[in-house]
């Protein structure tokens, strides 16, 4: 029976088209991270079960998580998340490496999940991390790293980011509203959720954790609140915090693409501090985009005695190749043949190959036909690879010492002699590039 | 208990050091590919088991494969070979890929294997593959490939390619020696084997298989020949194939790194054709540092109707990691940080970061210190980080409008005014790198 050539459900082939966009998305995520001081890091694709078992989360773990048995009897898993390899990798070396420690890897991600817009089984996630220096200015930093981010995309007037603060969170639901530990709990959980229901359903939630309705009025003002009526109101450190975040954000040129929202919250996972979620300013797209915040001593868990903070996020490729495509912001990519340099006789062939390679050397790529075919059959060839230059060989020109140069996006055409050929062809195609 | 901070056994963490070493091999790889006219693509980490099933053989699908039920019930595996992928790609395209169809891969591969040197579970492989076109020409180009791209790394002398004939090899052993098939394959076993046993052990299989002293005899004529004495007194297809080839290999520049080689057998997969390897000439070395050669119709297993014929080679980073550290073609690289932006205030930091903005805008990677202190404790951490520029903010300068650079490789200090920064620096280290 004949094998399928579908992919494995839930992930994409990359044809060369695809994989010129995703190398250009990714091109453009290293060099925004890179430009901040952030080194790239890679770990491997399988890791010990117990990687994600401790800190990742139930949902993730047992409904989401690729994991077996290795030959080895090692129960093993295809990683769903970066943040626990990288812990792993910072604990292993906590007093070797540079402080503040600045990470940034573009890996491939595994979850069990049912298809959908902007969720897949395999896709790949930008994460950015920074571990040490002051909270304030790191959280300051990773922010305008993520605004810088989607300004290189030309997105940066159609996103928001949006942050809120876990303490001032943990305040207003505790001494503020007075509810226990565990209604707080469920509270989170009901506006974690809140964008994906309606209002009747959240209120829902909220009458089923036995907040009063008197409780849910405040609620309701609360998250109608700017924060600086909140920190009159009630000062708290999460407040304060936030207050000198803005302030930071300013001065890196960044203030007007952020904003406080008390809804935002991050679930329930690591995050102990600031936490932010980027948003898409079209009303279509009303998820968020990517998300992040401070997480407590995550290198913990290796048993060493230091502890060490950080504040990180992570990006995924598929929403943000559906958020530039949306915006139409992805560029129309050229061709990637720069030459195509033909063989009309195969007597011609050591002088075809020696033009091809004197191109090459000259930083281009060049392609030739690998058959024996007249000028119509090879120009052909030439135009379905997308080439920009074809190299001719006609009789009259060859006994002159000379070859045949067309540019075919314009159909120009022109002789050169031999020895002329790559400063010209690499004059057109500069020309054509400036 | 805590985690250990290990990795996966067999598989390597990539700091930010070792990145950088992989991102320069695999620019190169790709480079190279590229100036050839292949076109890069991807696929899925997990694919359906049944496409390794049917081609990729026993040793692989029985011991080595990475495989499981999804909870779907899939049976699945990691991949551990990327042509089945690249195969799968081809057919589902066939009628709509421009031919030739040159494609390249720099995919992670996966085998349950024992680690040892050169060989982990987890490593990379550059997949070069060229399909349809003239077989000879395709061969030749992609020989030529491979001698380009062991020259672009400076290592273009210190290998050597050996190339055989599956044909040539089918006429040898059962024209001339007059073997039986299944001797024939017990006979290419050996060979197969023969660089990891001593004479005796290798003679000792051939008897096993029933192989006559006179016949080893002529084996081991045969093996002593050369192609044009093989040529003349038994020509077959293969061995005329063979000599087209050299003559192609002479015309693109690369005939004194190649050699016909009749111990060249590339296991049993799915060979069909030419074969080759290539090889360290350093003693030290000698095993085959990657190999490839020709096959057919693997587009086949699809149901398709149209045949397709390719050639390809597959390169593994151990590998090559390990020629260039022996050969000492690994350079020295420069640290990622160019310039340090200093915050000896907070105060200062509007100033600090807009110089850092300018800096970044000029295309620069630029890191500050995520805390306030004085010189000193500043320059140590630009110093930690490598960084090759520092920025500093002295009172008496500022007062003037200027600022200080610090070249950090050389202790050289000077004072420029705040908006000639960006040129400034930009001068500096554009003289480092010429």
């Amino acid at each position: 029976m004949a094998i399928s050539t579908e992919p494995y459900k839930g992930t994409r082939d990359f044809y060369p088209k695809d994989m010129q966009l995703r190398n250009w998305m990714f091109g453009k995520l290293s060099s925004a991270a890179r430009s901040f001081g952030y080194l790239e890091y890679g770990g491997p694709m399988i890791e010990s079960f117990e990687l994600y078992a401790a800190k990742s989360g139930e949902e993730l773990v047992n409904q989401q998580l690729y994991h077996f048995v290795d030959r080895g009897d090692r129960k093993v898993a295809v990683r769903p998340e970066m943040t626990p390899t990288m812990a792993r990798l910072v604990a292993a070396r906590i007093h070797e490496l540079p402080r503040p420690i600045r990470l940034f890897s573009i890996p491939n991600l595994w979850r069990y999940e049912r298809p959908q817009k902007g969720r897949l089984r395999e896709h790949w996630q930008l994460n950015v991390d920074v571990l040490g220096g002051d909270a304030l200015l790191a959280e300051t930093e990773l922010l305008t790293l993520a605004v810088e981010l989607m300004r290189s995309f030309g997105g940066g007037e159609r996103i928001q980011v949006r942050v809120n603060h876990r303490k001032l969170m943990d305040s207003f639901f505790k001494d503020t509203l007075g509810l226990t530990a565990e209604q707080a709990l469920k509270v989170v959980k009901a506006i974690d959720a809140k964008d994906k229901v309606d209002e009747a359903k959240f209120v829902g939630w909220l009458s089923e954790a036995g907040v009063r309705e008197d409780q849910v009025a405040t609620l309701k003002r609360f998250f109608g609140s700017s924060l600086d009526s909140i920190a009159k109101e009630m000062p708290c450190e999460g407040a304060n915090h936030l207050l000198e975040l803005f302030k930071g954000l300013s001065e890196s040129g960044v203030a007007d693409q952020v904003a406080f929202d008390p809804t935002i919250m991050r679930g329930l996972d690591y995050y102990t501090g600031t936490v932010f979620e980027i948003y898409d300013t079209s009303p279509e797209n009303r998820r968020a985009m990517f998300g992040g915040g401070r997480y407590d001593n995550l290198v913990g868990m290796f048993g060493g005695k230091e502890s060490l903070s950080g504040v990180g996020f992570g990006m995924g490729d598929v929403s943000l190749q559906n958020f530039l495509e949306t915006h139409n912001l992805v560029p129309k990519f050229e061709g990637e043949i720069d030459v195509f340099v033909s063989l009309p006789k195969a007597e011609l062939r050591g002088l075809s190959e020696k033009v091809a390679r004197d191109l090459r050397a000259g930083g281009l790529n060049v392609m030739t036909p690998l058959q024996v075919s007249g000028f119509g059959a090879q120009l052909k060839i030439a135009n379905k690879h997308e080439a920009k230059v074809a190299v001719l060989f006609g009789d009259s020109e060859l006994e002159k010492g000379e070859l045949i140069l067309k540019v075919l996006t314009t159909g120009e055409q022109l002789q050169v002699k031999t020895a002329d050929t790559v400063k010209t062809v690499m004059g057109i195609l500069g020309s054509k590039n400036s």
